[in-house]
């Protein structure tokens, strides 16, 4: 469907993820955002009360848009596999926008969770619901010996998260996929026995 | 010295280091930096030919600044003691902020590298900056022997800087230390020998 069918609230939704990726949540305002999705700006509000209602359901949409990059933690095969094969699909993401954008989890972590109280327990609950995911695969893999003596899963699904959300900020300034390779040795080796 | 007395660059530098941590380098204006600082308009430009040329050397003074929470990797002790307390100088000063700012690098890098590139380059050469003073001492430890077997100082040393960005912006999100604890527990055992 091109973007003049899509209903004005999918129109709005996409325009501001795209403003926010390049100009960041504070320099971004309600009416340039209406304008970029070629809608009314009383449409605006009759969807959000507020832009910082419209930037935590954004933050919801996006991470609801990344059930592709989940579903490798679900698939077959070796617990370690799956968590390596979940966070290259991730990486691939960061290296196929050009390292422009990065994670929207991590640039609203930096710019706005000291502001907005809306926007950070949003963030809270998309990094909890992440890390439960993963903990679940990493709880596999520590019934199975293969996790590093004494290391947690529940700990290690949030340092592995905190680790790719720094390595992808890294990612941006360098521009190369290289803090990303580098998150999968070291990180990976700091969680699972070799 | 009061704020007042002092000379107009230093007050444009940190009033706009403020309203940075605060509402982010795209929401921020040169109006409301000049206004904060209390100094005309133009002494900005006759400082700075461009926000964005101030934005560069902001990071470089914030680097600067970091000077006594690098210190720490040059007194004495065994290397991984050294990298621990450089670290928890850097940790604590995102705690005693209530996790409200941050880190300037981490911030910056998600928020602005993707659009200027004279921003950009300057936190690419802080980074390596940091990196290199922390691969002097990786490179003592590796010589005797402290590194985990196969790990690179050079490459520890990036993972080491990224994956504590990682934790920084966690720590922004859920108002805790345990982000950056659990950067200490886990990238540690990744990069030291135990």
């Amino acid at each position: 469907m091109s973007r003049r069918q899509q209903p004005p609230k999918e129109r709005l939704a996409e325009a501001s993820l795209r403003l926010f990726f390049s100009q960041g949540y504070n320099g971004t305002g309600v009416k340039e955002i209406v304008d970029a999705a070629g809608v009314p700006k009383g449409s605006f509000y009759a969807y959000w009360p507020s832009k910082e209602a419209m930037g935590a359901a954004v933050v919801e949409r996006y991470w609801a848009g990344a059930d592709e990059r989940l579903a490798p933690l679900d698939e077959g095969g070796p617990p370690e596999a799956r968590v390596r094969r979940h966070f290259q699909a991730l990486s691939d993401l960061v290296v196929d926008q050009r390292f422009v954008n990065g994670c929207l989890l991590g640039n609203f972590s930096t710019e706005v969770a000291g502001s907005s109280e809306a926007i950070r327990s949003t963030l809270l609950h998309v990094f909890e619901g992440w890390a439960s995911r993963l903990n679940a695969v990493l709880s596999e893999a520590a019934a199975a010996g293969a996790l590093r003596a004494g290391v947690e899963p529940a700990q290690a699904a949030e340092f592995l998260i905190n680790a790719w959300e720094g390595a992808v900020l890294k990612a941006k300034v360098e521009r190369t996929r290289r803090p990303l390779d580098l998150f999968e040795d070291l990180a990976f080796a700091a969680v699972f026995a070799r």
